[in-house]
């Protein structure tokens, strides 16, 4: 068997650290990594985060400085800012239900599940909602990841920031939402990025897999 | 500009309900989806998680009755299970440090990069650090779906089990390890399942995409 293409593409892939500003993603390939996004799987199949797509550069700007300043949020052509359910609720889930009754036809055993799940959400703390619907936005960082790669667009996930900016500044928490992740989309600048010369570092299969036979 | 491959791969793709216990994944593709999460980018590149993947049936049939009794965990042909760092410590983080150096030689920059790392992480609670070290983990289930997706092998993500049974059998909290998240790998069942007839049910793009401009 050839080597998958995926995997390939998954090792050109780094975390940019120096886009080029005067390249930009053309929007049929912003369109398909949302796409994506919008595929990835989530627990019970809530989707519970948004995602903001900002170009507009004055409002990447005012994001920046509450990024450790990095130029990626401003150089690349786009900035995608995933946010996350604050907490899940009775309305949030009743709406998933509805939905999927419109789109499969009325099963009894699909409000069965979901009366469940509302036993099991609602009663327990935000945080603990919040980090759950979080790691949801995860697994669809992941896929936007992979897509990205497969279109050769350059990508640089980014954790390190100051949510509450953040939320302020795209007024996420009347929204009932939480900024979890940065996900700036451009084109390795030629010049300037330090880490575009350098090995990629992985830890060895055996260091992470242990086969259980 | 053609539709992206990995996109019609991510339709194709579902949760899968119903495994045929007869099919098994070919190694080299299973090798694959293992390359694939290693190849997963994680916070400061510490890769803070372990895959045990499990074809033994003994220790797939103990695991089931603890993620309820989910038969795609003992019908598929692997199992993998996504454990994360309990918690940050000094050790392991020095490791990621030594290995960046191995490879990409001495760089004062990384040495005060990692030393920063140390200081933030390691004084905060465990269950924060482990949360943290979880989400990376879904970053890593997301490129593990694609690439399986690419693959045309079904995967069936779940977090629907009790993680202390799971770290019990695996004897994962002497190893400072939590499960976080099973992934069962085989080939759907041509009948059996209720699910593999269903249309695909996502929110739409306006419902969870806005655009800044």
């Amino acid at each position: 068997m050839s080597k998958s293409t995926l995997i390939e593409k998954l090792n050109w892939r780094y975390a940019t650290k120096k886009m080029d500003p005067a390249k930009s993603v053309p929007q049929e390939k912003v369109d398909q990594i949302i796409e994506a996004i919008r595929m990835a799987p989530t627990s019970s199949g809530t989707q519970p985060f948004e995602v903001f797509v900002i170009t507009n550069p004055e409002i990447r700007a005012q994001i920046r400085p509450h990024a450790w300043d990095q130029a990626q949020i401003t150089d690349g052509s786009h900035l995608l800012v995933f946010a996350a359910w604050d907490n899940y609720s009775e309305d949030r889930i009743d709406s998933v239900t509805r939905q999927m009754t419109e789109e499969r036809g009325e099963i009894p055993m699909l409000n069965q599940y979901y009366d469940n799940l509302k036993a099991t959400y609602l009663p327990r703390e935000a945080r603990t909602n919040h980090d759950h619907a979080a790691r949801q936005a995860y697994i669809a960082l992941g896929f936007a990841l992979a897509a990205a790669a497969e279109l050769e667009v350059d990508s640089t996930p980014m954790e390190g920031f100051t949510p509450e900016k953040i939320d302020e500044i795209l007024g996420l928490k009347d929204k009932g939402l939480r900024s979890v992740l940065l996900l700036p989309l451009g084109y390795r600048a030629e010049e300037g990025d330090w880490l575009l010369p350098m090995k990629k570092v992985r830890k060895s299969r055996d260091t992470i897999v242990t086969e259980i036979a």
